[in-house]
């Protein structure tokens, strides 16, 4: 056994309460090494009668690690459980406890469990679990209202500069709820709307006023109450790692330097403040953004305020959180505290380009954007430069970062305003990027679709790919969008979907075909995935015995024969199938089977 | 190269700020699999030209890992550090980044460490790592006014009951100060002083008042002056996870039973409210202690006042907090950023069992009790349970629990009210308890001594463990208080023992010797443990070339020669060795040698 690889901390990425009556454990071993793995444990008032040992369930596999999800259930509250793991790898037995792997069943070195606090574990409101976002960059998605042009707006579908107005604004999102309500998308978010000297207005001068571009606080209310009525949802962007040079406080550090009572709202090198170069802490080096001091309690006080405003003024459903991992962790702590006091029903994205521990682990923000699934997805499919057993362990270790209850409110996206359009990426190639958007609409996390994609904009990085929406019907591509209305109905009918299992059954780095599924409480979809150029057959290994399957997609039926013993598959020791079904993949194609109800 | 074991996240637990231009990174392997570790990184804007590469250095080893940790300095704010891991066991080179152990140099996939961000890390205060604590319960230290005793105070000296009283208060305290600051020690923690019902206090009935059996705020306020003029701090006890059954809100939950405005500050399960038996929830199941519910904001913030008022209105230097690890997270976060905000310099040590993680990472306390310590030096040494090896891997893996600025603040304790005495569990051997003092005092953390063990007071378990302090100096064991005191000095004098790197150099099933290193900027202390009963030839490897060394307990001088090539040292590839000194260690016997200065 592979004891240096063994790992479990009585902390929360390793044991948290759903409720309090219910906890989850989280165990890992190195990959293939164990043949089984047990949680033992007990109240400390009733041991050692009422000792109890559930398997530990093998739920995720990297490349190098297998990781083991156990919940247990308990008819009193879940606390003072004392617990240590039984591990066999065929020839061994081994007991890990406090003090690690021991050959021995440990007597004293059991870890415990307290109690299960509400404020323990991940949180995130009931519904999100079950978004579609949508993004949109409010310059360009629609103008619906001229009289609030800049003078100097240039024309609709313009090519997009740093710096070019086309005059998008709120009045044009709300003239959109019906497109966007037919494509079935449950939440609008929005790149920053509040007052602001640039085009993408990440460069905030007032936190409390609708930037006259876009419009005007009544124009939100309006739109947040007719999205709402459509039941769709709006998260707005939260940029309080930095603000823009403009914002007052800012302006009072560079006019009053030392005797600026905004002194401790910045980081200030010297004095005085000067912008070429700027002497002073700014978001990426760029000086028109000077960083925000969150330590200072005051600062901090001022962007909770904020956070609760919106929230309380206007009915929006959440805030994501720009550049969140640049933000010190008790900041987000306290906003998320805050903020949920009031509105417990609202949901907080945080912005990461990684692992987004930091963010969501110790229950401080319920999700993350999720860029280790984007650049995982454009590397395989759009870019061609991992495998398929490369891409799994990819999505394996990421989904491996989080609580299952997080996973599910992962932002998932293909793209955004700060990356290339994944058509851009694969080189226009549109049948990938239905590829891409199948895979999105399938797994684990809220699928988010950034503006445009959906007819075939395209882009190449920032700021290319914040083109102007295209509202030509006859320059739409319209199959393209019955696409991803499709796999968006697929995504809400499915419950797996969402709260399902994620294991691959198909992964080939000769054939090039990838597999997974997604399986809860005795609903399966198998989603089959041919990314190469090149017809192929694929024997889908199933779980359920011999029967009929139908694919959603091209909705043909095919029927699945009992599973030879010995036959190899991938992951074939998490699951037991029990059949296979035998299909032929077009190139560049994509397959999603149910069963067919008899 | 075993892949599984490699470990390294951008969270907390593996990289955080010291300060704003300087990060720590932590990287795990499995247990002497690799030759060399490389920190590789750059900063995003000046890349590739500046890219530095320094060594990581295996500063703690267990039985499967090896810990290693570097230091990197930068001339500007630490933001923006992409960073890799260059891993080498010999024979095989492999890049560890955000995808992992890789076969070539990530290219896309490293780490980013963003923003060093005051509020992340840990920052204890900077007096916290040079304390020698000294814990009271107050009831059994010293009785010093008499007419504040209980009616049914029992003579002093008389047999602990769980009930009884004994009369001692904080003007005994007060008098005892020249006796603990001729021992030595720099910070008192006091076991609970408020008014509570029974003789220990834990069961609060009113955090606002100082316990009439103890004294009054003015008798607190004279101590805490007292003790600052002599040079020691004081730490209360703050049990904010439950309180006294006659703590009035809750005896309003009682009485009111549904409709009681505290209905929300516990955790009723049915009404009415009934203790027999409880039907709500309680501490360890005691029906006179109901569990808080710090969800609650208006609980959360009475207990923050509480321990805001107590630090402002009679100067103590910070809290122990009584069974933290029961209480959510998000409290402890909540409760030091609002007490840090006013009282930057105060401490906070949480009560913790096992793992202190939860308690101390994500910056939430200061430190905590490290009862894994005193666990693994009462295995060792009072029980003979386990060998040194097993000693070594316990400690190691403790200390890799946390960041080094954590580990100096841990509460080294041999014992405490809640367990046993030290010398009660080795049977009441003295020459083992000063072997586990001579320990305690040069091991990384703050060394705790609990009242009374300094003079040979002995006990088994809760109550037994709370005798009254003997103050009869026919009765007290002089030659052990001067052996306390010897070994305090030594802690006081040596900077390496507060701030050194520990390593064992001397590891022995076999012979049972057990020896280790504790060395900072150039100076090293080594001390050298024979916990047998027989006399045996020690061989000590040292890291200076041959000189002459000084043992401060015996005051012997030693010249050491030097090493030859190929001898074997336990660790000997985390430290390399230059000499080494032969020496006689008597029947269960310590000595700490220094080099002699010429």
């Amino acid at each position: 056994m592979n004891k240096a690889a063994l790992a479990h901390r009585p902390v929360e990425s390793f044991v948290y309460p759903v409720h309090s009556k219910k906890l989850v454990f989280r165990f890992q071993a190195a990959r293939k090494d164990l043949k089984s793995c047990f949680l033992v444990f007990w109240r400390r008032d009733e041991a050692p009668k009422k000792i109890r040992r559930i398997p530990m369930r093998c739920t995720l596999r990297d490349r190098e690690h297998d990781y083991f999800s156990g919940k247990a259930v308990f008819q009193k509250t879940a606390c003072y459980i004392r617990y240590y793991f039984e591990l066999s790898d065929g020839s061994q037995t081994v007991w890990y406890g406090a003090q690690g792997a021991q050959p021995t069943k440990p007597d004293e070195n059991y870890f415990e469990y307290l109690y299960p606090n509400a404020g323990d574990g991940p949180h995130p409101p009931e519904w999100c679990e079950r978004q579609i976002y949508y993004q949109i960059f409010p310059e360009r998605f629609q103008n619906g209202d001229r009289s609030n042009d800049p003078p100097d707006t240039v024309p609709w579908g313009s090519s997009p500069s740093r710096g070019n107005t086309m005059g998008g604004d709120l009045k044009g999102i709300i003239d959109s709820i019906d497109y966007l309500s037919k494509l079935g998308i449950t939440c609008l978010y929005l790149t920053p709307i509040f007052h602001g000297s640039s085009n993408h207005k990440y460069d905030t001068i007032d936190y409390y006023k609708i930037d006259p571009q876009f419009g005007t606080e009544e124009d939100l209310t309006a739109l947040t109450d007719q999205c709402h009525k459509q039941g769709i949802r709006i998260v707005l962007d939260g940029v309080f790692n930095h603000c823009g040079y403009y914002f007052p406080p800012f302006q009072d550090l560079v006019k009053n330097g030392e005797r600026s009572k905004y002194k401790s709202w910045f980081f200030p090198l010297e004095f005085p403040v000067k912008s070429d170069p700027p002497n002073y802490e700014c978001v990426g080096y760029y000086k028109w953004m000077p960083k925000l001091n969150l330590s200072n309690p005051e600062t901090c006080d001022y962007f909770v305020n904020v956070g609760k405003y919106w929230v309380g003024k206007c009915g929006i459903d959440g805030w994501r959180l720009d550049v969140a991992d640049e933000i010190e962790g008790r900041f987000w702590e306290r906003f998320s505290g805050a903020l949920k006091k009031d509105f417990p029903e609202a949901v907080l994205i945080g912005e990461s380009w990684g692992d987004a521990g930091r963010l969501v682990l110790g229950n401080r923000l319920d999700g993350a954007m999720n860029y280790l699934f984007k650049n995982a997805v454009t590397d395989w499919l759009a870019k061609g430069k991992i495998d398929a057993p490369e891409f799994d362990h990819r999505v394996n270790r990421m989904l491996s970062l989080y609580p299952e209850e997080t996973r599910r409110c992962m932002y998932n996206l293909l793209d955004s305003h700060d990356t290339p359009r994944f058509l851009y990426d694969c080189g226009g190639n549109l049948q990938k990027l239905k590829l891409a958007v199948a895979l999105m609409m399938t797994f684990p996390g809220c699928p988010a679709v950034f503006y445009g994609d959906e007819i075939g904009l395209t882009g190449a990085n920032d700021p290319d790919c914040r083109r102007a929406m295209n509202w030509d019907g006859a320059r739409q591509n319209h199959a393209l969008f019955a696409w991803y209305r499709r796999l968006i109905r697929v995504r809400k009918k499915y419950g797996a979907l969402i709260r399902g299992n994620y294991c691959a059954n198909l992964c080939s780095s000769e054939t090039g075909l990838y597999g997974f599924i997604r399986s809860d409480r005795g609903q399966s979809l198998y989603i089959v995935i041919n990314p190469t150029n090149r017809k192929q057959n694929a024997a889908v290994p199933l779980l359920e015995p011999e029967s009929e399957w139908f694919d959603l997609l091209s909705k043909e039926t095919v029927s699945s024969e009992k599973t030879q013993k010995g036959e190899s598959y991938y992951n074939d020791d998490i699951v037991r199938y029990e059949s296979k079904l035998q299909t032929t993949m077009a190139p560049c194609s994509v397959k999603i089977y149910i069963q067919k109800v008899v």
